[in-house]
C-alpha cells in the first residue's frame, strides 16, 4: 500500500511518514486571509468531522500533543473548578500536574502503570463529588499501551451527570482504533499529526461537542492556548494566527486518504498489525505489558532478554522501536501498529526478532 | 540563487519557501529520545545563536509567533510584576492584551500606527516606575513596517535601569536586518520560521539572556508554555515534548544557509531588495507608509489607486502582495524584502505594477 522508507520508525509516534506526505506538503504556500486557503481549509476540516466521528465543531492548532491538551484543559475549565484526571501513566501524570498548574480542584484517580480504571469505579468517585465539572481520561496511555473502555466509562457517567464534561486524550488512539466523539458522548478530544495521521509532528487537531463549546470563553483574539479563538476562526473556515500550511497540506492528504479508504478499514488495518505482533510475541515467549492494550501499539518484554540490547540489535536491522519510559525502561520496548507499521512491518519485524533471538 | 517558485509569494510571512528546504524536510523522522537527535539538534541549536548573534541560551518550540511570545512573557514575568509594552500596530496590541491576561501590570506606551517609539520617552516613561521589571518592544511591526531603533532603546534603558529585561519581537527582524542579542544587551528575543527563515510556518525560535534564563522558574516538565522546559532540554540538545522534527530540518537548512553565507550578506540582501523597491515606488509617485521603515518589508501606497485592486491586478500576474490590516485595510499593500523576495524579484515585482498602474 505504501512505499516503506528505509531504515522503519516504528515507534509509538513520531511514526514514519509515507512519501505521499511529504508530496502534499510541497504545495505552493499561500495568504491564509484569502479564499482559497479557506476553501482548502474547509475540506480538512469536513475530513476531520469524519476523523473524530462528529457533527459538532473541530479544528486545528500549530501545537504537539501535549500542547493541544493543555490548550483544552484551559479553555474548558476554570481556576477552582472540580476536576478528575485518571493517573495510569507517563503522559496522564502530565495531565494530572497540568490540572494543577491551572489551579484546577485535582481529584486524582492514580492506578499502577499499565492498569485502566473500570467505569464503575470512576462512577462511584464522582457520584461523592457533587461540584465535579470534568473528567480528564488518557485514552491509550502511549508510555504502557493501556487502553481505557472509553465508550462504557463515558456512557457511565453521563448517565450518571450528564452535565459532566468528558476530555478525553485520544492522542494514540483517534484514527487507529474506533473512536466516535458524538455516539459516546464525549465532550473534548485532541489528536495530533505525528500518530495515526503519518504526518510530522506539529499539528495538534481537536472536536468539540456543543457542551464544550459552550464553556469556552473569551480573552483576548491573541490568546493562543484558548480554543475559543480556534474555534471562532475555523466557523469562517479560517486561522487565528498564521497557519501550518505546509502541514496542513500534510494533514489534508492523510484526512483524505482516511475518508477514502474509510475508518473501519483503517481501524482493522491496526488491528491485524497489533494481532499479529502479538502472537508471534508469545510464540516467542514473550509477555505483553498492558492486560487491555489499545491496538494502536503494543509495549512488550521477552523474558531473560536485555530489551535495551534488542533495541539496539534491531536497530542496527533497521527497524526503529521505542525503549521503556522512565519506571519501563529497559524493561519494555514499544511498537506501533500505526500507518506505515501495518501488517507486512510486523510480520516483518517478528522475522528479524526471530533471528536476533534465536 | 533561488529557484522562485510560480505563483510569487511575497507577503511579509509566511514568505516562499525554496525547494531546498522541502528537499531537507524529507529526511527520514528519527526518534528523539536518541544520540542522533542530539547530534542534529546541537547543530542547529549552534547555528541559531549564530542566527540571533548571542553566545547565550537559544531553543525552539512548536508554534506560530504569537505562541512562542506569549509563552515568553509568561515564563519571564510573574502576575504582578509590572511590565511596560510598546502599542504601535496590530501585533504589539496584542502583546498588551496579552500582558493583561497574564495579569501583569501593564504600562501601555500607546503610539499611532507607524509610529516608532523613541529613546528619550522610554527612558523618561520607565524613570517614573521604580518596579518595572520589563519592556516589550516589538522590533518591526508586521502590520505597518515601522521599525523601531532597538540598539539605542536598550541601550538607553539599560544604563538607566541594568536590571530591565528587554524584550523584542524580532519575528520579521532577525535574519532580515541587523540583531545582536548581547552586543545590544536583549534579554530575550523571538523568531519564528516563516519570515526570514524561509520556512513554513510552525516552528517559534528564542534566545535568551543569562538574566533572562535567571527568571524562568520550574513549573512541572510538561507545563507546555514554559521556556523553561525547553531551555532545560535543549542544554541536553534535546525536547521537552515531541519535536516538529520535519520543520526542524527544514529550519536546520535555512540556518546552515545563513551561516554559510553570513548575516551581514544576509541582511544586505534585503537591504538592496528594499532600496530598490522604494526607489521604485517613489518613481511610480507612491507613498511609503512609516517614517521608519525595517528592510524586512516595505508598506506602502499609490495616490488615487485602490490598493486592492492593485493587489488582485498582481494577483493574476502570480505575485501575491499582502492586504493592509485593521485600520489600513485597503489603503496600503505590503511585500517582503525576506529569502526569495530579493532585488530581482523586486525589480520584477515594479516592472509588473509599471504596467499594470500605467
Amino acid at each position: 500500500m505504501f512505499p516503506a522508507p528505509s531504515p522503519l520508525l516504528l515507534t509509538p509516534g513520531p511514526v514514519a511518514i509515507p512519501q505521499w506526505v511529504y508530496e502534499a506538503m510541497r504545495q505552493p504556500v499561500i495568504p491564509h486571509r484569502t479564499a482559497a486557503f479557506e476553501a482548502f481549509y474547509a475540506i480538512l476540516l469536513a475530513d476531520l468531522r469524519y476523523y473524530f466521528q462528529t457533527k459538532s465543531v473541530v479544528g486545528t492548532m500549530i501545537a504537539s500533543g501535549t500542547g493541544a491538551v493543555s490548550a483544552a484543559m484551559y479553555s474548558l475549565f476554570r481556576p477552582g473548578e472540580q476536576v478528575m484526571v485518571v493517573n495510569n501513566g507517563k503522559f496522564s501524570q502530565r495531565w494530572t500536574a497540568e490540572a494543577q498548574r491551572l489551579g484546577l480542584e485535582l481529584l486524582e484517580v492514580k492506578k499502577a502503570w499499565g492498569e485502566a480504571p473500570t467505569a464503575e469505579e470512576l462512577c462511584a468517585l464522582a457520584a461523592q463529588q457533587p461540584d465535579l465539572r470534568g473528567v480528564m481520561l488518557t485514552h491509550c496511555e502511549t508510555s504502557t499501551g493501556a487502553c481505557l473502555d472509553l465508550e462504557e466509562i463515558a456512557f457511565a457517567l453521563k448517565a450518571q451527570s450528564p452535565e459532566l464534561l468528558i476530555v478525553a486524550d485520544s492522542i494514540t488512539t483517534a484514527g487507529a482504533i474506533p473512536f466516535y466523539l458524538d455516539a459516546w458522548q464525549i465532550d473534548a478530544a485532541i489528536a495530533s499529526s505525528q500518530k495515526a495521521l503519518m504526518n510530522p509532528a506539529g499539528v495538534g487537531c481537536f472536536a468539540l461537542s456543543a457542551a464544550a463549546c459552550g464553556r469556552l470563553r473569551a480573552t483576548h483574539p491573541g490568546d493562543y492556548m484558548n480554543l475559543y479563538n480556534y474555534v471562532q476562526s475555523a466557523q469562517l473556515s479560517n486561522y487565528p494566527f498564521t497557519p501550518p500550511l505546509s502541514l496542513l497540506y500534510g494533514l489534508a492528504a492523510a484526512l483524505a486518504y482516511v475518508r477514502a479508504e474509510g475508518l473501519p478499514a483503517v481501524w482493522n488495518r491496526s488491528h491485524r498489525a497489533a494481532q499479529r505482533f502479538r502472537k508471534g510475541v508469545e510464540r516467542l515467549g514473550g509477555d505483553l505489558f498492558p492486560r487491555q492494550p489499545s491496538d494502536s501499539l503494543s509495549v512488550f518484554s521477552l523474558p531473560g532478554r536485555d530489551m535495551e540490547k534488542l533495541r539496539q540489535a534491531l536497530e542496527q536491522r533497521q527497524l526503529i522501536l521505542a525503549e521503556g519510559q522512565d519506571s519501563l525502561r529497559g524493561k519494555v520496548l514499544r511498537v506501533s501498529h500505526m500507518g506505515l507499521a501495518d501488517e507486512k512491518a510486523m510480520q516483518e519485524l517478528l522475522e528479524v526478532m526471530q533471528e536476533v533471538v534465536g
